[in-house]
């Protein structure tokens, strides 16, 4: 049975709020055998504070083994089963660059490339030009017209944009015209299913006139599509938990994850304290607020480990000021681990720690890597974060007479 | 797969006693950030002399966050997963008052209520009479007959009774005819599926007949029917354990819920001591033993830390009577916890001890909400209990070759 079944069903709303800080990425690795990990390492009086008062446990994104992107990562701490419901490639693309996917839409992920004369491909990203080069590109390709369809045509980086089709029937079925192989021509788009047929319709157009508007280019004449998804079938936070979200966000990837699952996305915050600017503001609007730092993950991945060592201690340092708006719920994850010393996402259980007046504190004074194995909250996986919250939060009912 | 897949094949007989101690709402929680929860804070040395032996975990009732009443609650520890089997209303109402459901039946919740002239209902509880002015109409509504159909009418508190139907083809799913409104009249029971419409026709020729036994009553001129259903489908403990069980519970419910899946429920106890003398003495003629213990959870759904602190002691004081009868297992647990703080069955996981000669004893030396966190059967669904009591008790072979 999905969680979502009961909290569907057994939530009940009140005053209460409830905050979620997700550090991107916050489990951690050892540099070196008996070494401690970036958490260890930092100064977080803040945290092990507040370690002293709520319930630690480690949580597991997917399963045992599983190492997350950004995508199911947070789907899980939103709750939502993140084998059940998974955001195709094209749909990923577009959420990461903030665009706001609306029901029924599909999205491409394109790649400019570069066709010989008799038509075939000799570089399948068209020596990744530069992105305001094909930002330019991008903007000619906004031309294309397609009867009864809205398109959107959208940069990424370098060789990459997106292409997003609004209109009725199209499904996302539809196969990558990117062969993978230089010295062939790019495919045509083959509807995969019934349903996909008018999409692939309107891919073909849509072809069609970029080859015509990209014809006297001379690297990147053409574009392959490829990753075609639908906006994936969300159902909402107010609906399945009965409360009211913010998003608070830097990076456009989380805004847009937030968004998927019908969170509002708060303001246009830059930095941390920003975001916390932001959460005392829309404090008053909202039940549930979703406050995502980047800089976790993106040190790690750079395996620098001093780097993730500060950018950990910049979070605790805004715990103070969370803690004084008095949530009823206060919860400090990361969507996954991003070790140092692997250089990317990992598998790792995740620290997270739980704070409410009526949880049941585990004794433990530090939050940690360490500590968190023998929290109160055992290892769990993140999907179940939300029932807890709700919980702690007084807004599940009973299951059962 | 449900854990019956393999209990149903796996299991083996032998001579083995299982005894099962239900703390109903064991677990607890501080009063104040630091305090000890209601079983840290009473004297238990006899549970704690058991810890050195035995191995400890803290078991989820049904899912993280979730609440369960004492239907899923004990479904639970019996090994029925709560998410699958589930308890209709009417049936676990019928099962509240001790009413042995047979398959087949139907149980329906009634109230009394009170029309006036026109027919329209001015009160949904008919002043919440009496229970022993609501006992006497109960007695005259025993005189409706309708062919074909036994038909059992049982008292339960105030305006509230049961109304069972005995017979061929009666389907649980028709609707209520409760409007959860006055000034409107009662709706007609009608059957939501084909195979409830005998029951739906039944239903109606009952409520015909008792508004004519009513007419005369000034209050509790009519009832309303609500919460059909029909007895849950429970496999039995001799067919997926293979266990001859018993249970030895003072109240209705707890009694009701073990027969529903094929317990015996022994003797009449009125107090704990008289539950073990009725251990003792059918101790030869059973296998499994389910000892039910209420006041950790009345106490506790009072806000009475210091009467579940004494209740929890009174059921410790026990402990070395049924140790001396040498169960090849001992099981204490709870079916959830009921915290005093909170005033109301919680989610949080629930304090659990086994005990067995070939057990793996996890160094713990005390048995409370602190310590099972870090015990050897870690955190685990309550629903797996009963495969590891069988497999301690020598009564399960091996999956696979």
């Amino acid at each position: 049975m999905d969680i979502h079944q009961l909290t569907r069903t057994l939530h009940t709303r009140n005053d209460s709020k409830i905050v979620m800080m997700v550090a991107d990425g916050l489990g951690g690795l050892p540099m070196e055998a008996g070494g401690p990990t970036e958490l260890e390492a930092a100064a977080t009086p803040n945290l092990d504070r507040l370690a002293s008062r709520g319930v630690q446990g480690a949580s597991i994104p997917v399963l045992p083994g599983i190492s997350p992107g950004s995508g199911p990562g947070h789907l899980g701490l939103f709750g939502y089963d993140p084998l059940t419901y998974q955001i195709g490639r094209g749909a990923l693309e577009a959420t990461g660059i903030g665009f706001a996917l609306q029901p029924g839409d599909v999205a491409i992920r394109c790649n400019f490339c570069t066709l010989d004369e008799a038509g075939r491909i000799t570089d399948r990203r068209a020596g990744r030009i530069p992105t305001e080069q094909s930002t330019v590109l991008v903007e000619r390709l906004r031309q294309v017209q397609v009867p009864g369809v809205e398109i959107f045509v959208e940069p990424v980086k370098e060789h990459r944009f997106v292409v997003v089709l609004r209109g009725e029937g199209l499904g996302g079925n539809v196969a990558d015209t990117d062969p993978q192989e230089t010295g062939v021509p790019p495919r045509d788009p083959l509807a995969i299913d019934e349903g996909s047929q008018r999409t692939a319709e309107v891919a073909t157009a849509f072809l069609a006139q970029a080859a015509e508007l990209l014809a006297d280019e001379e690297i990147a004449n053409f574009h392959t599509m490829r990753g075609f998804a639908s906006r994936p079938e969300l159902p909402t936070y107010e609906e399945v938990y009965g409360l009211r979200a913010a998003a608070i966000a830097v990076y456009p990837m989380y805004k847009g994850l937030a968004q998927l699952v019908g969170m509002e996305v708060v303001g246009q915050p830059q930095t941390l304290d920003e975001q916390v600017d932001l959460l005392a503001a829309c404090w008053d609007d909202h039940d549930f607020f979703f406050l995502h730092f980047k800089y976790t993950d993106s040190t790690g991945e750079d395996g620098d480990f001093e780097g993730k060592r500060e950018r950990t201690e910049q979070f605790d340092a805004v715990i103070p000021r969370v803690v004084e708006l008095s949530p009823d719920v206060l919860i400090v994850t990361g969507d996954h681990s991003t070790p140092s010393y692997l250089k990317q996402h990992s598998w790792h259980p995740v620290p997270t720690l739980l704070v409410s007046d009526c949880c049941r504190p585990d004794g433990l004074t530090e939050f940690n890597e360490s500590s968190c194995i023998h929290g109160g909250l055992g290892q769990f996986e993140a999907k179940y974060l939300m029932s807890l919250a709700l919980a702690n939060a007084g807004r599940l009912g009973k299951y059962g007479a």
